[in-house]
């Protein structure tokens, strides 16, 4: 595979890895600007930080293809224990940033083109599964972060990828080259991709015949020539360009990945890294095996937010003096039964994974299912309880300009003070880490990451076994079998 | 322990075990009559059916006390793959039943009793774990059916067992003999009193030393002398008593446990069938050992009924030609959504369960609590949507009887078919068994069955661990750690 | 129109109503049995109660065809404050029975009737207003109770009324002949059949060309010769033929209406009750005419239920002696919320009507279609925390004769009493009224009544005026406006 | 009372009213500054646009003190029509801004005072309520904008006002002189300071005797010596001080109102501006006359508000080729049904409003309050049903400066198009202006706008008169009535 010049050695300290980046001198626009020094930049710093997490507490297991000690987010799963560790991972590294650590999309992709290439191979002769083990073993003995690209921008959504009224509204081969392939569309959001060194390019619905040349599944770095990436705005996104760290709300991780738009203007891809190349049957089954992997976490890392949106709830009941009252203790109550529910899905799907032929183990896909599909809902709800405990000053607090004014600062102090022994400040830092983890961008990614909830819905339906159920009714009803 | 004389020889099969029921001649009040042919009378067969499938579908494990194979509904976990098992068997029986199989609250209070005696001994140097272990021996070895008895009639209920204004209103030892006690007091809401040959009797609250009379462990046989059982209502409960098996809408199994009020007029029993006595301080931990393992089961056993409603709403949308409705689809995702988040509640405090100091393992205890507490909320919205699915006729659907009558059965049949190939007798089959799975005594047992919510919500907030979680949002937040 | 020749001069009283049903006959099956002393059958007393209360407490208004006082469910609103009146007199007599008083429907059929003949009229030059008119004088005189008959059996509903493969699955047209029509098919849930005079028939969905023979409205005696009426069967029916008052819930007035089938066997009505005859393109009109005017009370109705439920859990709070919990008050206040919100919708469709071309008032469609639908969620959620109110004891609670039985009532009485001063048998009566209340059929009830959930969604899409939502966006946003 | 000496003349148009708050050159703090030049700075022109708008799009009413045409904010209600009128206009109102007009608070107000002062007067001999009408007839003639302060800061909110260890943390008299008296504290959350020209001052709980020093309502200018005000931070806030106009969303008029922080450093009052002065009886009279006052408009603001969003949601799905998708259908209804819903709870409560002694009307309590609490659970759900409509591109679309950028706009522009015939232009602006209407300053307003939940829950109990339903209850379930 294509190696990225500028890696020429294992990536170990968050150090190293920040480096790492900045040597890829990838290019991201945003605000109208061309932006490189991406991990120095205060736009992406706490972005990257969230991921660099990763390098400090570390998950590590021993790769299954060269017997290293590797970091778990560049595995493919052996066995049940795997995918349990996975999703007990995930909760607690997002207890400790309360962002999104943007690497479990790759990782599932990862997983996804593993289980999807040896399917491929098996049916039609290709060599899709070596070559993307060469392309593992590149990433797990450099220490990579690899991200995902999915969705694309799609247009008139009742219509298929070949429908499109413009056909680049989905990515697709343009050129076949004997070295290679070139490619042209665009994806919508890419998670990471200031601190990732790879992306897999996969497809984001099934498809026929006629749309082969849409059937695609390619890895390269980044920063690629002809890929551009615009940065999506997020809510309260230029605070983090502001002085301070009170309003950030989470100064050092920001929240959510920061999603980018990428548009692929005509860009080659050599053979070595690309993984499926208008094998059009088996598109649906690689969005299956992403979407099932990818849902499995969300109840782990959105349990794992709301950990802390829970604990910065419960510290303002307390500045508030409130912790006795009935009401408050039924809401607190309230959000931990759903953070559990939620954890207890990703757990659930874990432990009930299989085997597929590819030696990789999946999560349950009904289970998965469910576990991102009650996240559409739950985390809504908590964060809703959560403003319903903070009271109106979580939306209208001033500024920490002000509360640091000579002249008002001292004013402010004085009267937003919360029961004795507590701090207008201390009172101010959660309010603003709770309007941080519960505003709209953290909604909207809670919805649609993973897929939009009908897309969970679409699943389960296929999925449960309804006929069987009908069979089980009807004997207990007395009806007799139908021959 | 007292041996019951007329069981003599292991229960084999369901035939044996019905036999030992005749044999033993329990009394239970119904309608103003002593009925004593338990397993022969219509009112309780369905409910005796429900527990013989146990002897039938059946799920066995090796005895960690004697080595031989046993019902697992007689067995001490010994492993979180016994924890699992215990679930997945509950959602298999109860979809061959859609009816509570009557078993798992005495599995769950002999794995309480074995895990807290263990403690008592430790603490006080009593005797009562090797007793125990005597005692399930016993049922191990007969392979007999234990129900518990928990829940005190109470009275008023913002008063604890000893401040009544009667005694009696919750069970207490009145007087202490050389071979054993005397007790007296009511306890409510006994499921399968029908069915059983040995009740656990046990605490239904934490204790102070003013209360120590009522801190009482023991078993006893369910005919034993003193105790007098009336039977509760249940909805639709005399058509068990009619002709015809469709009205009945689960003919074989009717629904629910049936449940006794259980009074206890000064029934003596023996030490060795004693196993907490005024060890007032492990009274809270028995209630909670019995309560996590309780709540563990409701995801698997609510999930089992809920395919089989699944099922027969499917049935029903297929009779009336909707199967391709967008919105018959979005009802039908829902209901599977809740009933899989219910099981996977069920599966996740499985797995992580882990051993006690008696080596008995017991489910984890915040998420056996949100399972129980979701079904909860969930029977209820699965039920809600069951009855929008099928449509006015649920509540409108004339008898069997007028269904087969000469006269206007042939005007019935012919005007209340379904879409092309379905008969009125199928549908009416769906829709009574609907009823049945859905009605009001199915619903309060979901409600309150292992505990209100509220007694749930009182562990999460307990166990959640929100001082950890506040440190979380702290460190987050910029505030400084207090010392 | 066709006069009841058993009814000779109005109806003054509850006596002269009990008497009127008496002297017509009307034949009902049930069970089986075809019974004709209605009034007098413990399986229909109670239902014939409920209506029975609307001749004693009375809400009168001045007839805008005679000028005479008459009972207002023989009016047609002349003004918003009919509208309003007729849902605030529905709450109040509500909450006197605690059951439907079956009436409304027959109103909301003759007010459709009024405004949609007008319309026929006005189109096609017929005479069926002014006949229609004379109907309703004749009400008006003797004081009569009417019902209506709306849903036909429809079979595959996947298919219109002319595309069934029995064309009787919709009620049709067989004959046309001099003196009037003679038609065939079956109505489903018909409320009221047991109390009533006259019954309405009107189609029960919109129609083409091709169904004109479907699109019939008109009139007849409940007591016709042809009709054959299946009693339909409820949650705990049977009660009302036991003994005693405590178990029936609500002794007096039982619950919902009590539904029949009505098969209509070549039926013969003469034109002088014909009040749409082929105009197929007035069904549509009529269904939603009805609708609206149904769908208007229901968040009356059942919010007059819903306070004997308040007021019943609330006794049973009491009685637990639980009146100062926290978590107690915040599920009443859910229930009162909830409860509240229906009227809310009740009233403010009815302060919004408008008037029609015909002179009638009718119900805003919008509000009134969230107000119904609003039942088919609230209702259960109110039922379902008034279960969490209750505790176990509403499902496992003895039956009224073992309470009174000599042997084992006493043990009952002491051992299930209340708070001090509660007697068991207070709280007995209170949780047999919520078990009733709450139970199956009122459910089903409160969901499909006035038509599905689905039905009023469609009506709310249809009237919202999307078009000029979009239109406010459109200008906030700064997109310009297209030509 | 005091006038304000920069208003000279009655504002007439937008333009005078612009004009006067130039004249009056308010200071509001923010981000560390003192802005003077309100209404032409960029972080408040759209909340005072907003106000404008009130100036423009006219609500007029005749004055009952001086018979002449006013503004109906500066009314105080005189019928039932009048408080019907008031929602009415509020949703129009509201459907033109997609943002708080900032209003109602002062006119709730208002009438607050006009009721409680007449009640005083009636106890006390006082007399405010002269006092208060001459303040009333300065409003109406000259057409000011009057706001609300009414939340203390209150520190530990387990203690009452005089309970707190700094008394200063509810607002309190410390000096009472010939001429008026001088006021120290903070106010929390005041509403639309920057269109202002009067505050009115009054408590925010119930108090006894020995807090009587915080019994106090006054008015007076906003621009009067001696207090700060500092401006609360909002979502997306300095996206007003951006260039171009998609990306704010709403760009004309912003969100929600602007809330303030008012520090009251010693404040001169003059007597003929106070209306309350320790008459502590009846400062809990006033908190429930301005919450119901307050608590009636809710569903009609966000009912417009809503409205707005719908519009915006339909456009998006049009724009997506998805109008015909059942599962999106279903969720457009389900916004229906709640925003009317919302809406039907301001109504009903304006219709079934009373005359109070001192003549003004006043809503219904328990339909106000219930009106409000709607509001803090359906707007948040309306809110997730519009993000799941709009996809993820809500929260990862580039920034406008990108979008209009030479050399990336051209390809966003081709890659983020609709349906044919939408441009991506069009696209972003519905996008935004959903993103802007449904984020968090926005939910937390409706959640805590006029007053918590909890609030609205304290007063449905109060007042749901549960002892009466008790008694029908019982007398349904046939308890004999006790004397």
């Amino acid at each position: 595979m294509t190696k990225i010049s500028t890696i020429t050695k294992p990536i170990e300290t968050p150090a190293d890895y920040m480096q790492s980046l900045r040597d890829m001198k990838t290019e991201i626009w945003a605000f109208g600007e061309k932006i490189t020094n991406i991990p120095d930049h205060p736009l992406f710093i706490p972005h990257v930080n969230a991921v660099a997490k990763t390098y400090e507490v570390k998950s590590e297991v021993k790769s299954h293809l060269t017997g290293k000690t590797i970091n778990r987010f560049n595995h493919i799963h052996q066995s049940v224990d795997d995918l349990v560790q996975k999703v007990k991972f995930l909760r607690t590294i997002n207890q400790l940033t309360a962002c999104c650590i943007q690497r479990c999309a790759g990782q599932d992709a990862l997983n996804a083109t593993y289980v999807v290439t040896y399917e491929i191979d098996k049916k039609y002769g290709t060599n899709y599964h070596e070559r993307f083990k060469k392309f593992m073993t590149y990433l797990q003995d450099y220490n990579l972060v690899t991200i995902g690209a999915m969705t694309d921008v799609k247009g008139d959504r009742s219509k298929k990828a070949n429908e499109q009224s413009d056909p680049d509204l989905f990515l697709h081969v343009v050129e076949e080259r004997k070295d290679g392939i070139v490619v042209r569309g665009a994806k919508a959001h890419l998670t990471g991709v200031s601190g990732a060194h790879e992306v897999i390019v996969f497809p984001t619905e099934n498809m026929r015949e006629n749309a082969k040349d849409y059937a695609l599944v390619f890895a390269c770095p980044v920063n690629t020539p002809g890929i551009t990436y615009v940065f999506g705005r997020q809510t309260n996104d230029t605070r983090k360009l502001e002085k301070g760290d009170i309003d950030k709300g989470n100064a050092q991780f920001a929240c959510v990945g920061g999603e980018c738009v990428a548009v692929f203007d005509d860009v080659f891809i050599p053979w070595e890294d690309v993984f499926m190349y208008k094998e059009y049957d088996f598109a649906g089954m690689f969005v299956e095996a992403f979407a099932s992997a990818h849902r499995q976490n969300y109840g782990a890392c959105k349990g794992g937010i709301a950990d802390v949106l829970l604990g910065a709830c419960y510290g303002i009941v307390k500045a508030n003096g409130l912790t006795g009252a009935g009401h408050i203790r039924d809401k607190i109550a309230d959000m931990i039964n759903m953070t559990e529910t939620l954890y207890a899905g990703s757990l659930a799907c874990s432990y009930e994974g299989h085997k597929t032929a590819s030696g990789a183990y999946v999560a349950d896909t009904v289970l998965a299912n469910i576990t991102k599909h009650n996240t559409s809902k739950f985390v809504y709800e908590i964060n809703r309880l959560s403003h319903d405990l903070c009271g109106g000053l979580l939306a209208t607090l001033p500024s920490e300009i002000d509360f640091r004014h000579p002249e008002i600062g001292p004013k402010l102090q004085k009267f937003l003070v919360g029961a004795p022994g507590v701090s207008a400040e201390d009172k101010m830092r959660l309010l603003r880490l709770v309007d941080n983890i519960s505003g709209g961008t953290a909604c909207v990614e809670a919805m649609h990451g993973a897929g939009p909830p009908q897309s969970q819905r679409i699943m389960m339906l296929r999925d449960a076994k309804l006929e069987g159920k009908l069979k089980l009714a009807e004997k207990l009803a007395g009806i007799k079998e139908k021959k």
